[in-house]
């Protein structure tokens, strides 16, 4: 048999729980709390008009290749907003990358060799868990609470860590509006993580897909903005406040080692895709990402508001959950003694609503099974409350 | 230093031939037989109706995820279009792929481990050497001459590594009008090359980014369309036919292999993006594809001509080039003591002109010195002959 010579990683590799997510998303009766995907009432009708330019006049870029890190216009532009969230870039120092987990993979390409360490938050972003399974690290990791990950209990991870003489490579880490759990990073352990990450030595992979979807409160600095040593790279995407189908993101970092991810990016598909960059950065340039941001984050608090009170109304007693200042989601720990794996199923074929199970977000695939994350980006507000009380009738069954 | 802490692979990769190619394409008094990049004057005017239409009638979703083995649509598209070739599939078989480059990047990730042995053509595609690189493989160059892989010599090599009891995981070819040498596997070897394959066991990854812009001669059987056990992989390409700015391909093979590379896929970006997706099957769908290729092949036939006439009158007595049948390229050989890597540096930067040195097809880097590719697609017609005298005086100082 041919697959008797797969690679070592690729016979540890055994599911993709995004692909059957994505999956679940093609039955239309369904109400889905599961994927994290924008509403497509977001994107903004200009985008039709902004598509429209750039294919009549300038047909013959769009579709040619690239530079293989980006293109250089879409690089400034970035390099301009980022300096608006307070890091202090250059269009040279950024990769553009298909989406923020291209990010992440070359990220793992650079630094981690087979059962090398990385530091992840409990729970962290399932497919940032897949794509670093992928390349055989040992995950290690440390809880949050409403205030992001803590710290405290990093700082004593890495000092026993230092004592065992084996180190991590990467602390992966979602300040803002985290996923799974919606919660956000203090100030005071921001400060912290980065004093402690220059101390010990290792480097802060920040991903801030959600951070410019705020509802309430201060926007608070981003790791990359507190990083003097170079220490943080941060990884950003289009797929939260624009559009995931165009596949854009971007890693920002020191000189160095974005000159090396730009030996790997063209490695993994040469360059991203011509017509997508064009079209991200003009509608960017027309201020429509701002536009749609604003669009975005008024839809999402009407739809977490409306989440928050079916969860309240609906939900077993005793049943608690996060209430996240921005973003998607919603992070909700059930009451009594519930498989939200084994409920998932129930939930999706009986009851036509879907969410994820705790344990996806769990590097051992089994804690968190009294756990759930709610994505309230997705159905219509109207949808809301119906598919929070069928959840609560899969709960109580 | 942060940089203490690359990988393996990452302390090994120093140096992207592609992206500097990619780089030298920027000044534009440059007449370039470098990078092997579709004439822009190809893509139909026709493509602009197309884009439109899918950004007005269907912005929701070309704009949002799609699933990740690819839009269902398309591949069905594909299978019907491999179906043509001689390939029997189904769109289920088929993985879209941002580029064939990720393609073969999957594969590694499904078969390579560290040391691990795969063959290639010598010459062979340098993005394909710096990917299976970056899977820090053990590359060993099987000769092509003008009818392709010298398959009596794969069979040698086979053989000895099975007595060596270190058989390799891959083999990886061009067989149509390949990258670099413009050379067609002969019908013989196809079916020489796929007995050996089932025989001693080895997987064979058959890139076929070229394969439909024929200029004479009968189409050969495609290796998949000859594979009755499930051995080859097949890698295709929008690319070369349509827009490699969509960076969009295709992974074609038995149902187990494609079920493994979709996990891969996943951790790589997702999905490819989903609008240069909707555009590729509405433009294929309308026959513009064939049409397109039509042009290409027409276009290229004239290049062909012009570029071989013009080695004829100015390049070193003695120098010999290869005949392409279709394809982007033709393979020089000059006469005499020539360095191709240390005239590169003085093509471009005195005479203007730019290529592609004979070391940078080889695993070694050091091999085919007096080698070079030129790619004729890119350049205009009337640039031909005056870019291959510029040459030539290279050559010659």
């Amino acid at each position: 048999m041919i697959t008797d010579q797969y690679s070592a990683r690729a016979k540890k590799v055994q599911r993709s729980e995004l692909a059957a997510l994505f999956k679940l998303t093609e039955n239309p009766e369904l109400i889905s709390f599961s994927g994290g995907f924008p509403d497509p009432d977001w994107y903004l009708d200009e985008v039709k008009a902004v598509t429209e330019k750039i294919i009549n006049e300038r047909k013959g870029i769009a579709l040619s290749y690239g530079p293989t890190p980006g293109v250089t216009d879409l690089r400034e532009y970035l390099a301009e907003r980022l300096g608006r969230q307070g890091i202090k870039t250059r269009g040279a120092d950024i990769l553009i990358t298909s989406g923020s987990l291209q990010g992440l993979d070359i990220v793992c390409r650079m630094f981690l060799d087979p059962g090398d360490r990385v530091i992840v938050e409990a729970p962290t972003y399932l497919g940032a868990i897949s794509t670093l399974e992928n390349f055989e690290a040992e995950l290690v990791q440390v809880p949050i609470d409403d205030q992001g990950m803590r710290t405290e209990l990093l700082a004593e991870t890495l000092e026993s860590m230092k004592k065992e003489g084996r180190m991590p490579k990467l602390i992966y880490t979602i300040p803002n509006f985290q996923n799974p759990s919606g919660c956000t990073m203090s100030l005071a352990r921001r400060h912290y993580l980065i004093k402690i990450a220059a101390q010990y030595g290792v480097l802060v992979v920040e991903d801030n897909a959600y951070g410019e979807l705020r509802f309430t409160g201060e926007q608070l600095p981003l790791l990359k903005a507190l990083d003097e040593d170079g220490m943080v790279i941060h990884l950003g995407t289009f797929s939260k406040v624009f559009s995931p189908g165009l596949r854009l993101g971007w890693f920002a970092a020191s000189s160095v080692l974005v000159e090396k991810a730009i030996l790997f990016k063209q490695g993994c598909d040469q360059c991203s895709n011509t017509l997508g960059q064009l079209i991200a950065l003009e509608y960017g340039r027309q201020g429509l990402i701002d536009k749609q941001i604003e669009v975005s984050t008024k839809a999402l608090i009407v739809k977490k508001e409306a989440t928050l009170a079916a969860l309240e109304k609906y939900f077993p007693a005793g049943s608690t959950w996060t209430l996240p200042e921005g973003g998607f989601y919603t992070w909700a720990t059930v009451a009594g003694h519930t498989d939200t794996v084994k409920a998932l199923n129930i939930a999706v074929e009986k009851y036509k609503v879907a969410y994820v199970a705790g344990p996806s977000f769990y590097t051992d695939h089994v804690s968190g099974a009294n756990k759930l994350r709610l994505c309230f980006s997705q159905p219509k507000v109207d949808q809301i409350a119906v598919g929070i009380k069928r959840l609560a009738q899969v709960l109580q069954e």
